[in-house]
C-alpha cells in the first residue's frame, strides 16, 4: 500500500528543512552548507571565507500589508545581514528578487528598493542584480514576495559556527527579547559590529541570530554543537512589557546568541559594557550535558513556525 | 498637484528594471552591476572574476501547475547556469528559496529539490542553502514560487559582457530558436561547455543567453554595446515546425546570442562545427551603427514580457 506523503501543514520547518537538506550536492569548495545561518564557502587561496544566505519575506506572512515599502525593504535586507554578523563576518553584496501583482504602483517598487538601498549603504552592501516577476493570474488580492541572497567575508580564523558550543560554556545574549511586533521587526539593527567584535576578541565557540525566539533557537544551537543546554529563566532579558513568554516566543528579535568558554565569561561582560554602554549583554545559562538538558520542557514552547496554518498572519 | 504613479501592469520589464537599477549602492568590488546576464564581482586577489546571478520561477507564469515538480526544480537552476555561461564562466554554488502553500505534499518539494540537485550534479554546482516559507493566507488556490541564486567562476581574461560588441562584428545563434512552450523550456542544456570554448578560442566582444527571443535580446545586446544591429531574416534557424515570429519572439530559448570580430567569423564556423557538431550555429547578421540599426523595425515585435497582464500563463 502506497503511503501518502504528509502535507507541509502537518510539518515544521525544521522537519522540511532536514528533509530537503539530506542529498544535496556540495564538493570540497563548502565548508559549511545548508543548516547554519549562512553557508561557508571557500574564497579562492585567500585568507577568508565567503558566506551566503538566501532570505525572503511574504506580505502577510512576514509584515503587514500597510506595512510602509520602505521597512519592507529595509527588513529583507537587515535580516540577511544579520545572518551573516551571526557567523563574525560582513556583508558585501546583494542580489534581490521581487514578485509583485501588477496592481502595485512604481513608486511602492521603488519605495521598497529605497528602504533595501538605505540599510545597504549603512552596511557597505553593493545591491548588484534583481529580477521583477508577477504572481500567477489566478491570485486575486495583491500579492508580494521579495527575496533576498546576501555574500559576505569573514577571516578564516574567525568564523563561527552553531556547532562548536562545549559543556560548560557560559550562553549570552544581546539586547532585550520579545515584543518585536512592536515595531522592532521593521527597525532593528543587524548587529555586524558586535559580532566582528566578539568574534576578533572573545571567539565564541558557536553563535546565531535569534529569529525564531529563544525558545527555538537556543535548542538548535544546542543540539547542532552535539550538547545539552540550562537556561535561568529569571535572566532572561525581556523587552518592555514583555512577558517570560512573549521573552522566549516572540522572535524576530535579531539578537545575537553565542556561547563563550567559562573562564572567559567574567572579562567578557567587563569589556563588552565598555564597548557597547548601550546594548545589554546578558548571560542566560550554560551548555551542559545532553542528559542535564531542559531540552524537553522547551519542546512545549513552539516559536514562530512557518507552516503551522493556525498561527496568525502579519510578522 | 500629485502625479499618479504608474502601475507595473502599464510598464514594460526594461523600463521597471531601469527605474530600480538607478541609485543602488555598488562599491569598487563591483566590476559590472545590474543590467547584464550576471552581476560580476572582484574575487579577491585572483586571476578570476566572481558571478552572481538571482532568478525566480512562479507557478502559473513560468510554468503549469501541472508541470511535474522535478522539471519545474531542473528549469530553476538550469535558468540561472544559462546565465552563467552567457558570461563565458562556470557555475559554482546556489541557494535556494521556495514559497509554497501548505496543502503542497513534502513529496512534491522533495521531486521539485531532486529535479534541482540533478541538474546541479551535471554541472558541478554545490547546493548550500535554502529557505522555505508559505504564501499569504488570503491566496485561495495553490502557490508556488522558487528563486534560486547562482555564484560562478571566470578568468578575468574570458569573461564577457553585453557590452563589448563593436560595428562590423558577425552575430551569432546556437541552436534553434521558438517553440520552446513544446518542451525544450524544461529540457534545455544550458552551454556552459559552449560558452567555455567559446571564450577560451574566439573571445566573443559580447555575449548574452537567449531567454526573452532574439527580438527582445538582440536590441538590448547592441544598445548596451552602443551600436546598432542588422538581422538576416532568412538566417534565422527556426526550431522544427516555427515561424518566423515564432522563433524570433516565443523566448525561453536558453541559446547563446553573441558577436566576434568579422575577421574571425569565418574560423569560428569552421572549428565550431568539428567540436560541436550536433549543435547548429548560426550566423545571422551583424552589428553596425546605430542610423543603420533595424531597432525601430524590432519595436513592433514584443517577446515576453513579465508585467504584461495580457500574457497568456503557462510560460
Amino acid at each position: 500500500m502506497k503511503t501518502r506523503s504528509p502535507r507541509l501543514q502537518d510539518l515544521g520547518e525544521d522537519e522540511v528543512v532536514r528533509e530537503l537538506a539530506n542529498g544535496l550536492p556540495v564538493d570540497r569548495s563548502v565548508v559549511a552548507g545548508a543548516g547554519d545561518d549562512c553557508a561557508v564557502l571557500e574564497y579562492g587561496r585567500t585568507g577568508y571565507y565567503q558566506l551566503f544566505k538566501t532570505d525572503c519575506l511574504v506580505m502577510g506572512v512576514h509584515y503587514a500589508p500597510d506595512t510602509p515599502p520602505k521597512l519592507v525593504g529595509r527588513k529583507a535586507l537587515a535580516r540577511a545581514i544579520s545572518d551573516i554578523a551571526a557567523m563574525g563576518g560582513w556583508p558585501t553584496q546583494a542580489v534581490v528578487t521581487v514578485v509583485l501583482s501588477p496592481s502595485f504602483t512604481l513608486q511602492y517598487v521603488k519605495d521598497l528598493y529605497a528602504g533595501l538601498s538605505g540599510v545597504a549603504r549603512e552596511f557597505g552592501v553593493s545591491v548588484v542584480g534583481g529580477e521583477t516577476s508577477r504572481p500567477a493570474a489566478n491570485h486575486s488580492g495583491k500579492t508580494a514576495m521579495i527575496s533576498v541572497s546576501l555574500l559576505g567575508l569573514v577571516e578564516k580564523g574567525r568564523c563561527i559556527l552553531r556547532s562548536g558550543g562545549r559543556e560548560g560554556d557560559q550562553i549570552f545574549v544581546t539586547g532585550l527579547l520579545g515584543g518585536s511586533l512592536n515595531g522592532k521587526h521593521l527597525s532593528f539593527q543587524p548587529r555586524v559590529w558586535e559580532g566582528r567584535w566578539l568574534s576578533d576578541h572573545f571567539q565564541p565557540t558557536a553563535m546565531m541570530d535569534l529569529s525564531d525566539g529563544l525558545a527555538q533557537d537556543l535548542p538548535r544551537l544546542a543540539k547542532q554543537s552535539g550538547v545539552g543546554f540550562q537556561l535561568v529563566y529569571s535572566r532572561v532579558p525581556k523587552a518592555m512589557g514583555c512577558e517570560m513568554k512573549a521573552a522566549l516566543c516572540d522572535g524576530e528579535d535579531y539578537e545575537l546568541l553565542f556561547t563563550v568558554s567559562n573562564d572567559r565569561a567574567e572579562a567578557l561582560h567587563a569589556l563588552w559594557t565598555k564597548n557597547f554602554p548601550s546594548l545589554p549583554l546578558t548571560n542566560v545559562g550554560w551548555l551542559c550535558s545532553q542528559e542535564e538538558s531542559m531540552a524537553a520542557e522547551f519542546d512545549e514552547l513552539k516559536g514562530w513556525d512557518h507552516f503551522e496554518v493556525s498561527t496568525t498572519t502579519g510578522r
